[in-house]
């Protein structure tokens, strides 16, 4: 399936989403489920979620609802993530274990191939079956591999320096644990992970 | 301040990210900034930030931009992050280890006061100070120090009953690392850290 150009960030943002929901709903054993079990589920309108999948041709026929294995390998396409991805993790701390050992990416059709530190100590120490690499061979075995997602689990000052040398080596998407904004080329897309900024989001609401 | 009732909740999802964003620039050494600049690093248009924070008030001046104390001030005050936040951990894992050890929380007030698990082996070991305590204890522990915010970091097959268990004991914000969508009561908030769903919103875009 051709991927559209025109749809919004924010709708593919949540065709990942839906993704979750529908295999959560397969592991429990159901076959078909409607915009509005879905809509229940995740707090979005019934209307919105049809009006999404709408950009990408007619998945659900009116009054029988989503097939819900069909529905699951045409997002797969559409996201392309019908086949698993090499990426590359930046930074073997604490942060950077956890990454690493963390089942469900391997699960979810993301698979780490080298992961990459600059401290002495670390290097050459065995990572979940991989050996630590020296930050400084991270162009050389990116390009190699060509490997076109990049974890950077690095220390705030560090993320910037180790973003730019990514995106030099071909990394098109990046994932951010580190709790600053990156500044990177058109064409490369950054997504953070900063669970304190999800933590004050919600203390908003707090009485 | 009083927090206005009527903001859009995406405006206030937008605010933590104001905020570390001019934590940044107050690291960096800067006094003043202005909505462009944020909306440079940010890829948020200026009108936008204008238009975001104009909802609680007046706080730069034409021309002459923020203080950046003043509105990093006025953003905590405001997602009343001005003082710190107790945070029971529920799953002492890989991830539930990360998640203690990380100095992020702390640093930008929240501070990890309880962390559970329910497998013997690791009951009673001590995490980053703390000793685990059996899943057991977690609501009259949670009850007793009156913590509002849970962050859950179990497999995706226990998480629902261990947010159950949190809500009862009157947890009020749940941050979710696992890639389950939760179903909570009227006032209680979900935040979902799932990072690869923001990896599939990143493959979509790669040719």
């Amino acid at each position: 399936m051709a991927a559209p150009v025109d749809i919004p960030d924010i709708v593919i943002g949540r065709l990942p989403i839906y993704l979750r929901a529908l295999s959560q709903l397969a592991d429990e054993g159901h076959d078909i489920t409607s915009s509005h079990e879905l809509g229940q589920r995740l707090g979005i309108s019934s209307a919105q979620i049809r009006k999404d999948l709408s950009h990408f041709g007619e998945f659900g026929k009116q009054g029988t609802g989503y097939q819900i294995n069909h529905l699951l390998g045409q997002l797969k396409q559409i996201l392309q993530v019908d086949h698993e991805w090499a990426v590359a993790l930046v930074g073997a701390g604490d942060l950077g274990h956890a990454i690493a050992r963390y089942g469900g990416f391997l699960e979810r059709g993301f698979r780490i191939v080298a992961v990459f530190d600059s401290s002495p100590e670390k290097i050459g120490r065995e990572l979940n079956g991989m050996q630590i690499l020296p930050a400084d061979d991270l162009s050389t075995v990116i390009s190699e591999q060509q490997v076109k997602i990049g974890m950077v689990a690095v220390p705030a000052r560090y993320a910037q320096e180790v973003t730019d040398e990514l995106v030099k080596a071909g990394v098109r998407a990046i994932l951010n644990y580190a709790p600053i904004t990156l500044v990177v080329p058109k064409g490369v897309h950054v997504q953070y992970i900063d669970p304190v900024a999800h933590l004050q989001r919600m203390t908003y609401y707090i009485d």
